[in-house]
């Protein structure tokens, strides 16, 4: 992990690009983090939009979370971005927005086109991702990830140890195979679900709240679109963190 | 209504019974309300176990909602505690019972019969308690209602005015025409549902969530038992009624 830019923002955080290996990636530290006095880290998850589009909102979430004094870092998603295409994800893709267009139902082999190979691929990404970050002497966890694609999220507690807790957005076309997944879900979790979401699968949302293995696991709902979670559902989500991750 | 008893409990909340007419019931006062600086209002319901019974835990709610500068009160159910019973009431309690220890479908005759004549005569009875709480110089709005048999919550919901707010607690048994009702709701909504409680039926809950017409409702799904709300559950309705009441 090689860090390449450096700014410090009005609030005392500071936002340092780095790349590791071709990712390219993001991490916000609370003016308050040091080597002496190391703080807890969320993993900031993207939608497949590209890091540089979906950076006011990332860094209104880091700015969040160094408020609560953790730092916060993200990753551009395989095949989003400068970085590499997927093919298969693309074509899946096209598939899924013909299938949208006329109307037809979404088959399970676009969906698993769709969402497995990125899963497949990230969440390596975001172990080494990781295991660079908490060799910053600053950073000293526990560890916590938030958002994003919601499969990754899924795999993600499902296979790795130093995450704690998590809080996940309920999205649609979700796996088959990522249900049995969510059922070896052991850690916290806080779900987020848009009652009234137009690209949202609401019952493949609440089967999913219902699979997950983990003896503390809560749903809020809200009203409001895909981008319409309400101030007030971040502020009890930020509460979750500050519960697991204190 | 007449006040019966007074006593100071050790947070300095004045726990006072009255009856109205031949209802008892109890109002809790925080220290801080006065004349001059008169408070908001909760209205606590309860589940038709009878007030005496239900006492430690409304005492509880009661001191949370003081803490955060709320006056409480609640009223005994018709047909509950020392009250005249509801024959209708007991014997669609004993058709519900028959039909769940046969393991028969409970029909909608029971349902209708168990919850609609309670929610006739609560609601008129809350609506003349919140008219002489509301007389009282020490109160002074806004209202908020919270718990109980959640239809009795929807019909006040829906009927008084002078309801700000509401935290319903999804139960069983809902009248079919009490989904109607939901739709005429608008007032912010915040709905505790317990995932995995045995007596109550997780889809109803959740298709009388999506009938409120509420523009701001959350759903708020934790595990444990029916009386195993979280405690960070109870935070977050707490948060619910400083952003409406305050």
């Amino acid at each position: 992990m090689h860090f390449t830019s450096e700014q410090r923002l009005d609030d005392g955080v500071v936002e340092r690009e780095f790349a590791l290996g071709e990712i390219p990636g993001i991490l916000w530290m609370p003016a308050s983090a040091s080597a002496s006095a190391p703080v807890p880290l969320i993993l900031l998850g993207l939608p497949p939009l590209g890091l540089r589009r979906m950076h006011p909102r990332l860094a209104d979430r880091a700015r969040h979370a160094a408020a609560s004094g953790y730092a916060s870092a993200t990753i551009e998603l395989p095949g989003s971005g400068d970085r590499p295409r997927m093919p298969v994800v693309d074509q899946a893709r096209a598939d899924l927005r013909r299938a949208l267009e006329a109307g037809e139902p979404v088959g399970d082999e676009i969906v698993d086109a769709l969402v497995l190979p990125l899963v497949d691929k990230a969440v390596p990404e975001w172990q080494a991702t990781l295991d660079a970050l908490l060799a910053l002497p600053e950073i000293g966890g526990p560890v916590g990830y938030s958002g994003g694609v919601i499969s990754i999220g899924v795999r993600l507690a499902r296979v790795e140890p130093r995450i704690a807790a998590a809080v996940l957005f309920a999205g649609s076309f979700v796996p088959r195979v990522m249900f049995d997944e969510a059922r070896q879900v052991a850690i916290p979790l806080h779900v987020l679900l848009q009652w009234d979401d137009e690209g949202n699968d609401r019952q493949a949302a609440l089967g999913l709240f219902d699979a997950f293995g983990s003896k503390e696991k809560s749903l809020h709902a809200n009203m409001g679109g895909h981008t319409g979670v309400p101030q007030f559902a971040g502020d009890v989500a930020d509460q979750f963190f500050t519960r697991h991750l204190s």
